[in-house]
Formats: structure tokens, sequence, C-alpha cells
């Protein structure tokens, strides 16, 4: 048998042993990667009794098992922002575009700029949004309790939104 | 008073009152929000016992008492990867840039593009890294277990980030 047959087979051997031992993406096997890919039917509009204005929610990844947290970006257009809510289990942000704006219930606005992270604790009730003049995307990493990881509350106020008492 | 000059008055009150809230980032008290500004000072260069080429880290946050995980931009520039290594409590990978290409010890190598997420479950040894002519950057939200986020094995081999056997 010539080198170039014996490397052949050998190629040949290893190949199929990898493909027999290849495990699909959405299989059980908790021991391989999966690929969550973008695609169109991942984003949903903003529901109007948790948002005021435009938004879009551009879910990435779900929990799962070892992981309890999701992962989403949301997209605010110009003075657009969410209703008052909670995390159960917290929530980090990255601010991927724009500028974010937070403010919770003692008055305080928080103002993250793009790369800046912000985290919310368990339980501090809140709210995200826009700045008045600008679109502003955020990367949301969400921690699951119970099952739960939003708590809806009231909508924020034009004058809430604006900073005043 | 004309219109003007009542919107300037209302910005710099809004402003003013932004500014007056604002609280430092490593306040203790777990009942606010903590902002954690990108900065010069939180980037780094990818060690070289761990990376092949030129990769760079800019750290988010850190984990906390109740989210157990990181959050981390990773730049690659072309042909740059990490060396083989395993999470001890798993990691998603969020694609902000480019392509991503992620191998396993079964051969099998992963493209992720722009928007794609990734889930590398707990003790699965891999690589990420770019494309080789184009840079790449993920987001990165790794695990921690027992005070660690990765173990560290050997380089890949030009022939592994090709994926030949």
């Amino acid at each position: 048998m010539s080198r170039q047959a014996l490397v052949a087979i050998l190629t040949a051997l290893f190949t199929s042993v990898v493909q027999a031992n290849s495990t699909p993406a959405d299989a059980p096997d908790k021991a391989v990667q999966v690929l969550y890919p973008a695609a169109p039917q991942n984003a949903q509009k903003g529901a109007p009794e948790h948002f005021t204005g435009e938004v879009r929610v551009d879910r990435l990844f779900p929990a799962n098992d070892t992981a309890h947290y999701s992962g989403a970006y949301v997209t605010f257009q110009p003075g657009a922002r969410s209703a008052w809510h909670m995390h159960p289990a917290g929530q980090h942000i990255v601010v991927t575009q724009g500028v974010a704006l937070s403010g919770t219930r003692d008055g305080k606005i928080f103002r993250a700029e793009t790369g800046d992270s912000l985290w919310c604790p368990p339980g501090v009730e809140h709210w995200h949004g826009a700045t008045p003049d600008a679109a502003m995307t955020h990367l949301v990493i969400t921690g699951v309790r119970d099952g739960r990881n939003v708590v809806w509350q009231e909508h924020v106020t034009d004058a809430q939104y604006r900073g005043q008492p």
C-alpha cells in the first residue's frame, strides 16, 4: 500500500469517527456547545403596557440549568423608556449604542454612556430608557429566580423621566 | 420668558438633579444601582501564555453575591485565538463585531456571526478566536465557581485553528 493511500484511509477513518461523535446543537447532551443564531423571530416590539414609546427587544439566549440568566438587546427610540419594574434576581445592562438613563424611586437617574455597565440589584424598583434626543441600545443580562425575571409596575411619567419630583 | 429660556432652565435643572443624586460606583449599599464606567484601566492585553496573536480584554463588570458571572469584551485581531481552556461554570459569548470561531476537542468548529450567541457548558474544553482575515469582538459572560472562571490549557496549533486533524 502506498503512503498516500494509507493517509487517505486514516483521514477517512478519522472523519467518520468525528462525524459519528457529532451531536446536533439542540441535543440534550450537556457536553456540547450551543449556537443561538440571530434571527428575525427573536425580535419583538416592547409591549405598550410595559414601555412608553417605541422599543424593540431582540432575544439573544435563554437561561439554562447552569446559567440562571438570559440575554437580550433592547433598543429604545428617543424619549422611549420602560415602565417601573424590578428584577427578582437582578440585572446587568451594558450600553452598546447611545446613552442610557436609569432612574430609581429615590429620584436618582443614572446616565450610562456607550461601553458603561450598570448593575441593578434584586428588588430595586427602577426604569431605563433612551435620552430624549437619541436612540439607545443596551444588552441586558437578566437573572431568573423561581421562573420570574421581572415584575412590572406602572408607567414612568414625563415628569419622572425628566427627573422632576 | 421665552420658550428657549424656559427650555434652558429646565435642562440645567434636570442636569443638576442628576448630578446631585450621583452615587459613587463603589457604594456598599446593596439596594442601589451600581455604575461601572468604561475606562482605559479596564483594558488589558491578552497574556501570551493564554492567547496566540493580538488580543485585548476590556473588563465590563465583576461578579457579585447575586450574579455569579462577570462581563467583558474580548477583541481578537485577524488570526488571533485563545489557548484551549474550559470554564468551571460555563460561558456565554455574544459576537458584537466580525465572525467568531470556536473549536472543541471533537474537531467541531462553530462559526458565530455578529449578533449570534454561543453557550459553552461547564468543563467543555474549547478555544475561540477571530477568522484569519478579520478582527472579531465578543462580549463574554463568564460564570464563577469556587472563585475560578477559567482553567487554561495549551495553545491552539495552526492546524487545529484551520480545522485539520
